[in-house]
């Protein structure tokens, strides 16, 4: 049994590498996305914030249990509604540069259990529409770390017992954030420099395109021409240098949105704002996902991505190495942030203004209220570069880059 | 041991008496302001409330032990901020003509314990400046209903163990809502007409001033001429009628803000937004609160009363007789909602314009951004009536009404 005084200490280190991931500035408002069962972190957060001379902490906390009563009761014609106040909070974290920090990972995996998925789909909140726009603007400093909870521990791990699945996330947690660095901050400072030498290798290719294949993935995605691939190092209009995600194990770009043809199958299940979705299969033709299936909830993935014009096409595509700290675990988080850092993937919806150079690229840059990730990503998958002359040049080989 | 079924029936009651309370309409967006803690009760609110017809459920949780660290930590001139999302959210629910459901009860009440009362007594969130006003608009139909927490009974029976304590407040609970009786939303209906009755006999008096003389306590509150007491009976502008606090044992009315004079000593401790103020001690003049003291936390309802211009005036004046159900249980529950119906109470800060008919009268009911109860009577308090002509008549004594 993990010593009690260990989750502790990791909570206190986790709390800390988040208001340093953040990089929260004096004087600074910081906003906290959190959900119930998650309070133990947000304290903290909360308190390493202000010694850091935040002005307030916002924590907002959401629970996938009311939600289910709204995806179980509510009319049909009121699933699209945001209270109003959701999106003017964001928005004027924009307008005043506020630091951003989120508590990621499902509190109550199995909430949304029988719900109709097309019901769930049209509902993401707490992610908001304006997201994508907001993360554009570069106008706020921003930190995702996962916070594990009995709940989502059990359905990561439902072969032990509950006290023993938790202790086992935090152990996992715990080693995919680094928690083990005499200084974790320095150590994401370490790692983030070694995946913008692999961002650097790719930029000098210019790649053309980039070919996917593998088992049941065959899939070519365009990239725009001043793509620029980039590690999670963000710095702010401010100039606040700040990492978005811990952990980071990715090299991601925003590709084409018009050019991107072939068939993906998705290497491991998705956790899309409560509903549990596997066995994800997508056929883009011209950019656009022209048919999507999968083995359980395949309705919510069509639902979000008939949200809006761009809800179908993609806004990011991200190369993970086999150098990680997660995909050596084997395991599936049921969360986003880590799992998409376990193997190359792919997103619907909205992309990265600043993964692009040209000004006319940015105007390409794929727009949507929705930005859905899913992993398509093994060492069974084969990663090429298609040159502007048409070349194919083997990038990743067995989860090891070849450039 | 109380049957744990027990507390879930009971939980299941109490969330149908505060959308009956409420009266949550179809179609109704509906706002509930809950507690760390208090998740289990917010859920079935939810429940109940998307089962009437809502449009939406909008959650918003707070956790006293993430003010503990801005009470703790703050400068001190960011003590008054307030998300901006909080009072637009407010207004827009007054705007849309939502109902408003709230938890209430310290779910942490040890968190601001060594805290500078002077800086807790500046953040009284989650209650909002603009509270009085909408409450005065009319627009929102709402209720409160107290939500045990296991920290909450322990503040109420530390001489219990914390189960027995958990299960004997939520007994008391049950108790004092009434919800032992078949249909808790009609007894209610009955219990407020016993108090419209009583609101009746003291309009029928039309007294000029009330005096309240007991152990501590001589004075004299002057009412405003077409002043009206109430039952916890309201109706919206829309005409719908709702019970803004359950349990109600309360006939209240709004006093004349400029005509109140010497000493009264609280009964019972105050729990204002966290902080534990007892043995309060407050002298007017002129209406005014010219001295304010306190055997603890002297500091923090000092800071309170200096928010604005009408913080240190009365606003409310409510008169508790010994026919209710929570005064006979003898226990402090560091609940106002509970606490001000055992006992006769008056509140520093915004009055009700609805409890004076007059234009002009409503002109001169107290404005302040807050409103802070305090609880004032006992069965050793007498009150008076005092005539147009000065005659005093007995109105309670041994609290029992003798009008």
């Amino acid at each position: 049994m993990t010593d009690p005084r260990q989750i502790e200490e990791w909570t206190d280190k986790l709390a800390e590498l988040a208001v340093t991931g953040a990089n929260v500035q004096p004087g600074q408002l910081v906003a906290v996305t959190s959900f119930v069962g998650k309070e133990y972190l947000a304290r903290k957060v909360a308190a390493a914030a202000y010694r850091r001379g935040a002005k307030y902490v916002d924590v907002v906390t959401f629970d996938q249990w009311v939600k289910r009563e709204r995806l179980l009761h509510a009319a049909e014609d009121t699933l699209d509604y945001i209270p109003p106040w959701m999106s003017q909070r964001l928005l004027h974290l924009s307008e005043v540069h506020a630091a951003r920090i989120t508590l990621s990972g499902p509190h109550a995996p199995t909430a949304l259990e029988g719900v109709d998925p097309a019901r769930a789909g049209r509902d993401l909140l707490p992610y908001l529409p304006e997201t994508g726009t907001v993360v554009n603007s570069m106008t706020t400093n921003w930190n995702i770390v996962p916070a594990p909870t009995p709940a989502w521990a059990e359905a990561v791990y439902p072969e032990l017992d509950p006290q023993a699945a938790y202790e086992k996330l935090w152990e996992d947690v715990a080693h995919i954030c680094r928690l083990d660095a005499t200084d974790p901050g320095e150590a994401w400072v370490e790692r983030v420099a070694e995946l913008k030498s692999s961002a650097a290798r790719l930029n000098d290719r210019a790649f053309d395109a980039i070919r996917l294949h593998g088992p049941g993935t065959d899939l070519t995605i365009g990239l725009l021409p001043s793509a620029r691939w980039q590690a999670g190092d963000m710095s702010t209009v401010d100039g606040t240098r700040h990492f978005p995600n811990i952990p980071t194990e990715e090299n991601f770009t925003t590709p084409d949105p018009e050019r991107v043809d072939g068939y993906v199958s998705a290497t491991m299940p998705l956790e899309l704002a409560g509903s549990v979705i596997s066995g994800i299969r997508v056929e883009f033709q011209g950019g656009r996902a022209t048919g999507i299936d999968a083995d359980r909830g395949a309705d919510a993935i069509r639902a979000a991505a008939s949200s809006d014009e761009g809800a179908s096409r993609l806004g990011e595509l991200a190369l993970v190495d086999r150098e990680g700290r997660i995909g050596p675990l084997g395991r599936v988080f049921f969360d986003t942030l880590i799992d998409e850092n376990a193997a190359s993937h792919i997103a619907l919806g909205g992309g990265y203004d600043h993964a692009v150079v040209g000004e006319d690229d940015k105007k390409r840059v794929n727009k949507s209220r929705i930005h859905v990730d899913f992993m398509i990503g093994s060492n069974a998958l084969a990663v090429d570069g298609i040159t502007r002359d048409g070349d194919a040049v083997p990038v990743l080989r067995d989860g090891a880059w070849q450039i």
